[in-house]
């Protein structure tokens, strides 16, 4: 029997001990399936004194991460500490370099220094595994590194922020504005105090430029995602979608176009049909496009720290078992880059709701800014108050909803167009645009 | 560099062929991924003269799958023949007693010979990898082998045949009998010929066999499961289904119970709003149920040349990179056994569909003989062709259908409560039951 892996967990919030509990309760599995057993070695932590329920007997406490990494006893170090920075960076860095495996959860830092730590893991010959950092127990990396490693892959998006589809959904079952739900979802946990990271697409952004990089071969760019959140979506919108056949979702994309690789994180209309229109509350679901075949879906719990711990412990055992495959699929010296695509150079369909001050001519004025601008409008709908259907006659002195559907254009003929829009003082207040992304 | 990983490939029908396709195209995105080229030296297939339109210049045509599996310029078997027994098990046997990897496509053979097969690959430390022999491009093995390696698993479910899904789809979507849909997917090259292996079951029960030796670490056991096709479904139970908040599904079924793992495969009712429901035509999907967390759902094309050829490459890859799990992640000696679970002792919810004959007292009858058996009856629903909801008021001498949602329940009191509402003559025909799978 060969020797068995001796882990380093620098962490034990809900994660990090949920992680030493797996490990405990699964020895006898995980001793079968790796050939060797896995023994949690030396731990560290903010706080010794916490209570955590945790049977620690015989653990070594080491004084800090580092010293955690560099202790001759660690075969493996498992970062559950979370920042994008320090301590967690040097860390991984001083494992990587004494050729320890590193096993971490941490999105932000892998956002943000991925690419190095993988070209330092390389290097080493060290494993640098973290399904955990996107998507909690969903195999969305282990999928895009190994199971499509001989497929081309055109696009992929997915719903990675629980938060924002518990609002969205909770908005759209119950005709609920933004701000109420997101107090709920404050409340009941599934939000933070500052919502920012998450309501605004932060969250999104650095996993699926986590993401963008395992399917395309790019470096890790975080700064190349174009993001908007979900702050300015309201019940009309989702009324909206629901009577033309499509759900709002924050969607994280990445998409090959003729320039390069599109990244970009929205409020998205997807088709009511789809697999990702059908994932609703807190669960995140992540969309393969390979070349040559229909799509690939994968659903399940995004966050959790059972669904962390899961990912880890799976991440720990491929260490342990010897699988290692390169971090981010290829070698770092391969990987190519990518430049933030500007957005208004995005093609697709859109959506668009304006408030159109009822006075003759208003829709034809509408439909020729469109017009001039190349762009084909699938669908039309506007309805007075009074449930008629029709804009400008001067029935009321209220604003009249228009919502139009377009087909495929640029988001720069959309911009142009609705600028004109405004100028011919048609309309109040700002036209709401939401892109479509279609299955 | 390493020197490149010599592919035999055994089998040039749609997916051999098109493997070979994939290998030359991604040659280059491959030798980044595995640090080793992988080359084609040497294939083997019924006839040598078909035309293939593949560029086999330089590559050996070996005269027998066997001589194929025995070339010592073959690191690594490919199977793409099919066939539970031989030519291939020789030639599969071969392989791994020399210790070269072998990647397979074959689930019947898998499914008979998998547990002997991966004894000995484990023996000779040779990969044995076969990610395609279960809905195609999904990574279902892997997930389970490698992604869940820390989970317990208490059950997992799918849509694992594509031709039934699609029967199910049309006839709910078009109202048509199981024989017409049948006859389009024949017409469509869904169905074969002789539909029976699809639309019987046994094709779903051969993957599940897979599928559960995987979730639960027992030995695979296609004889210990217990099957249902799909051909006594009327569009009438679609249409209950639906207005009863579910839909009809061909699901593989394996749960672990008190007294061991119950694998089976029948038509089943599962709530519309699971993920598993929206499933729709020839897709596949499986959902694991993992301890701790909610369930991970895995849905995409499960059929056809390039989705097959998709996780051949991969499991390739997999072999080229030297990453190697235990075929069915546990040393075979470790693996449980299966006995087949006796239906009748199947715990759940049940449909019922009865065909009551319209006389008073009928309601009464059925609901004592459920009584009888300690059956709770979650709803009861009957239509009299006149839209009236009553039944046994005489007011028509036609059969009135009659469904029932049961409460859980086990299988034997159902049958035993349906044997004596048949004894009272109340009821026209045989009684259609449905079992009901809860998310």
């Amino acid at each position: 029997m060969v020797a068995p892996l001796k882990l380093g967990i620098a962490g034990l919030g809900t994660v990090g001990a949920e992680v030493v509990r797996v490990i405990a309760r699964q020895q006898k599995t995980l001793a079968q399936r790796c050939g060797r057993g896995i023994e949690v070695t030396a731990v560290t932590a903010r706080s010794k004194a916490k209570k955590r329920g945790l049977d620690l007997k015989g653990v070594v406490w080491a004084k800090s991460p580092l010293a955690l990494a560099n202790d001759p006893n660690v075969d493996c170090f498992v970062e559950l500490m979370g920042g994008a920075d320090e301590p967690a960076l040097s860390a991984i860095e001083a494992a990587l370099r004494a050729g320890k495996s590193v096993v971490t959860a941490n999105k932000a830092l892998i956002a943000k220094h991925g690419t190095k730590l993988a070209e330092l893991a390389e290097r080493q010959g060290a494993a640098l595994n973290f399904e955990a950092a996107v998507c909690a127990a969903i195999p969305v990396i282990k999928t895009l590194r190994e199971g499509l490693a001989g497929t081309d892959v055109n696009r992929i998006y997915g719903i990675l922020n629980g938060t924002c589809n518990y609002i969205l959904t909770r908005m759209e079952q119950e005709g609920l504005s933004f701000e109420a739900c997101l107090k709920d979802a404050q409340r009941l946990g599934y939000a933070e105090a500052n919502p920012s990271f998450d309501v605004d697409g932060h969250d999104t952004a650095q996993k699926l430029s986590i993401l963008a990089s395992l399917a395309f071969g790019t470096k890790v760019a975080e700064g190349a995602v174009s993001v908007e959140g979900i702050s300015s979506i309201t019940p009309e919108d989702l009324n909206a979608a629901q009577d033309l056949g499509y759900r709002v979702k924050l969607l994280g994309v990445a998409v090959r176009t003729k320039t390069g690789i599109e990244q970009r994180v929205h409020p998205t209309m997807v088709p009511r049909s789809s697999s990702i229109a059908q994932v609703m509350g807190v669960t995140n679901a992540v969309t393969v496009d390979g070349e040559g075949f229909s799509p690939i879906t994968l659903v399940g719990p995004g966050a959790g720290a059972a669904a962390t711990a899961a990912s880890v412990v799976a991440d720990i055992a491929d260490a342990a078992r010897g699988l290692r495959a390169l971090p981010f699929g290829r070698p770092v010296a391969k990987l190519g880059t990518t430049k933030k695509a500007p957005m208004e150079r995005h093609e697709g369909g859109y959506y668009i709701r304006l408030l159109a001050r009822d006075l003759p001519g208003t829709a034809a004025t509408i439909a020729a800014r469109l017009a001039e601008q190349g762009i084909s409008i699938e669908s039309i709908v506007q309805r007075h108050p009074d449930g008629s259907r029709e804009v400008g006659t001067g029935k009321k002195s209220v604003p009249v909803p228009v919502i139009l559907i377009t087909y495929a254009t640029t988001e720069d003929a959309v911009r142009r167009a609705l600028a004109a829009v405004q100028r011919d003082k048609v309309i109040s207040g700002r036209p709401q645009v939401i892109r479509i992304e279609k299955n």
